[in-house]
């Protein structure tokens, strides 16, 4: 039977979600609980491959094992045998073909920043620091530019060895709202490239700080240039909250 | 001259506040930090002496320094020595004989937990995971049996080495709200006794699960007797948020 699962990690110990042989990572630390479980190595698939030190509330996965007893017990027995920084919920039995990431019509991925003289130790983890406070509004004109179809390729690769994959990305949604003393951005698209979000927070952010003015983002995007975007947001600001799927 | 700051730590990794021989501790940490910008030893004073695994946004220390320049450079000198999970912020010049312990007239304690069946990495460090979700209103009726002034004895114990201490404290206000997904208590006295907090909350929960009527709570302070509570929340959902003094 094939089982999906959403899964939630704090990123900041981990090497990303992608099995690595030398490397602590989330599909490695998954695959060495079922493992335990079951007795034999399998193979766990994601919706989405997150980067060293990006986290997840609702990363989705899916593996076929032989299960005979509730799905609760399985729930159980994984968390058991996962670290502390990792952990599986909402176990369910799904079809034979279903694949995290290509059933999937959309990802939502939040960042969070806060703008601070001092650095919160609280808040180091799961959070960018920013010296100057940026201004809500004039990021939040920015990130309409980003909504609708575009070629995202100013904002990021595919995936690596896939480069001739397009880079038209659809963004059903792109906003910025203050969270108490912290920013939220909230994006969610059909599917991301590389370092998408991370680049788009560091524009985003240089609009709110008066670096660029916001229809640079829309000049930006029309120019498909990489090189245009400098600096990347860190990734412990980042987490991966939500994927949707047409047939739940 | 002497100096006053607030600082803010994530517990998770020291042995509670006060300086040890042979443990990571705060004191110890923010006396290395000034020892490396002075060239010498200094001791620190604290508003409250914190556990271990016991976090802070809003701890108050003095100390004793000859700095003849902008406090800002001294707040950056100390924040560059120190590890990223502590850090110092508002340096200010106080009396000199400013004690943030004997001088502060109310401390104020947030203790965050939530419920789930499956634990949460990304709040691990930071909030107790309840298997039951308890009545907020019910915690908030045996929690105003608290506010005011009374002993405490059955919550706590005087500091070690002080047991001819009264153990009367008076509490100014004590609630629970909800906050997203997760319950937050808030409770301000003019002094804490000895895991004084982590008592309550664990008695609290007990009454919104509906494991004691809040009237119990009441005749628990009347007792007196400390073995009437047993069980302790963990240090990881505490944290001191502000220290108030007189004169600011």
């Amino acid at each position: 039977m094939r089982i999906r699962a959403k899964v939630a990690y704090d990123g900041t110990d981990f090497f990303g979600f992608q099995r690595q042989a030398d490397a602590r990572t989330i599909q490695g630390e998954i695959e060495t609980a079922l493992e335990r479980v079951f007795g034999e190595r399998m193979t766990v698939t994601a919706a989405g491959r997150t980067d060293a030190g990006v986290h997840a509330i609702g990363q989705v996965i899916a593996f076929e094992v032989d299960w005979r007893h509730a799905l609760d017990a399985l729930t159980r027995s994984l968390n058991a045998n996962l670290s502390d920084d990792v952990a599986v919920r909402e176990l369910q039995v799904c079809d034979t073909d279903f694949h995290p990431r290509y059933a999937a019509v959309s990802r939502t991925y939040e960042y969070t920043a806060y703008s601070c003289d001092v650095r919160q130790p609280l808040w180091r983890r799961y959070a960018w620091q920013l010296e100057q406070a940026p201004n809500l509004a004039l990021m939040n004109e920015a990130a309409q530019y980003l909504v609708g179809a575009h070629d995202f390729a100013a904002f990021g690769s595919a995936p690596s060895g896939r480069e001739e994959e397009t880079t038209v990305r659809e963004v059903m949604r792109a906003e910025w709202r203050s969270a108490g003393d912290r920013l939220q951005f909230t994006i969610e698209a059909n599917a991301f490239l590389f370092r998408m979000v991370r680049r788009i927070v560091t524009a985003l952010v240089k609009v709110g700080q008066g670096r660029h003015h916001p229809d640079d983002v829309k000049e930006m995007l029309e120019s498909k240039d990489a090189q245009r975007i400098t600096g990347l947001a860190p990734a412990s600001g980042l987490c991966l909250v939500a994927v949707k799927y047409r047939v739940q």
